[in-house]
């Protein structure tokens, strides 16, 4: 435990974490310290550069609140909220897909009835939203809690805007016997994920753009099936082949079609997986 | 980019690195994405892990401020630290190892002339510190700017108790023309680190002691030599072998030196490399 060196230094630390009660917090500490001493070494890390992802992480921490989460808007934008979205989430086929989280959901939404209007004044064209939440054989599920979110036409959630004082565009509902959901909200429009942070200059400084195709946040619970988390992706969006977060899958793709009154309307039906 | 799952993602991620301007920070980030999702593919992370992972490193950063640096502390103690160090300080034999640097640095320590007090009134027994700064071949440097701090006898940084309102124990001296330094301080002894944050829950959730053995630090900058970050370690301190960042050397572990009079002499000699 003397005179660790650049060789011996890694098989050291986790030595240290060998008296660790939880088999699996094990685990995660000693590949944890394995892969993040892997990258150092990698690519040589300079003390420089170790002191800039110090000030880097303290800057992401900085600007999180309860409001902004900076530390979950890094991880979607390096892949690894997809990556461990997709490894948790192996459904048969036929099951709806699950996607990111995002660092927009708050709890607390309102709660709205079947037919009501989600929006709150939030900006946006019109748009009426409905589906069926049902089991993998095709059999309602009768119930379902059903949360939804959204950014406004201007790309913003109602929780980045200070002034707001209130929810916007954002709603529990509870499906109906038949497992039905409706509701009035506003048309889904591309937006850039916040970039006035330090996820922004990374962006600005890897040449990323910040965009993420329009699409609506849905989370669904019933008792007896696994909680889906997802969104509906609109079709025909600029960005659903560069989404900023790497959530875009082609089966939550629908068609939103605009109507002759101007407004528009998107039909999704959600298949759970029953829980293990 | 549609239907990224578990084996394609990192490679979509990669790619969307692929323009970044600088070629170091397109290595640097490749590199990183790579290693970070291999290690949440080896341990097939969780999502209630990954926001577990999401909710400390948000603790970590709201508990850092110009007084506490928790992500140096998470660093040290995951042995990042030390391996950034011992990858970028491989020196000729005999010069001064380096080691880590620590959180307690700050800027502006007051300047104290050769023989004085650096202590300033911090607790514990009067100790005296000599030595000499020269170069491999024996030659003295002259004139150098030597900058040392330590914890008092209570275990704390002066940046530990913020109602202090001034520095104690730690200050800048300038080496006289034959790269002779001496001064006064108090006794080096071992401290926990702060251990009332995130890491402290890390380090007990995984059975590890938060102590570190006794040293002073020293930052040695000498114009036509690379600049010396280190410490001096207390010999016979029962945690030179399990130090809690990793970061003893045994060439930087000196006698100190108990007097009749109840105070303490250390001396130890800094042998500075030539910049490249």
């Amino acid at each position: 435990m003397r005179n660790l060196n650049q060789d011996t230094v890694t098989q050291a630390v986790i030595a240290r974490f060998a008296q660790t009660p939880d088999p699996r917090l094990k685990q995660i500490m000693t590949s944890l310290v394995q892969h993040l001493h892997a990258f150092a070494r990698d690519v040589k890390l300079t003390e420089a550069e170790w002191f800039a992802g110090i000030e880097f992480l303290t800057q992401v921490g900085h600007i999180t609140d309860d409001k902004r989460q900076e530390f979950i808007l890094l991880s979607d934008t390096l892949g690894l909220s997809m990556l461990t979205v997709a490894m948790n989430n192996d459904k048969p086929a036929g099951c709806t897909e699950a996607t990111v989280f995002g660092p927009f959901h708050v709890e607390g939404a309102p709660v709205v009835p079947l037919g009501g209007d989600v929006a709150q004044g939030a900006s946006g064209q019109p748009c009426e939203v409905s589906g069926r939440v049902c089991a993998l054989d095709g059999t309602a599920v009768p119930g379902a809690h059903i949360e939804v979110w959204q950014a406004d036409a201007e790309g913003l959630y109602d929780v980045q805007r200070p002034d707001l004082g209130g929810h916007q565009a954002r709603a529990i509902l509870k499906a109906d016997e038949y497992g039905r959901y409706h509701f009035k909200s506003i048309l889904a429009e591309a937006y850039p994920i916040p970039d006035d942070g330090p996820v922004g200059d990374m962006l600005r400084a890897t040449k990323r753009h910040p965009w993420r195709p329009a699409h609506i946040h849905f989370m669904i619970k019933a008792p007896g099936y696994e909680t889906l988390i997802t969104h509906v992706f609109r079709n025909g969006d600029q960005y659903l082949d560069s989404d900023a977060v790497f959530g875009v899958r082609q089966s939550l793709i629908a068609d939103w079609t605009p109507r002759s009154d101007g407004s528009y309307e998107v039909k999704f039906d959600f298949v759970l997986n029953k829980a293990a």
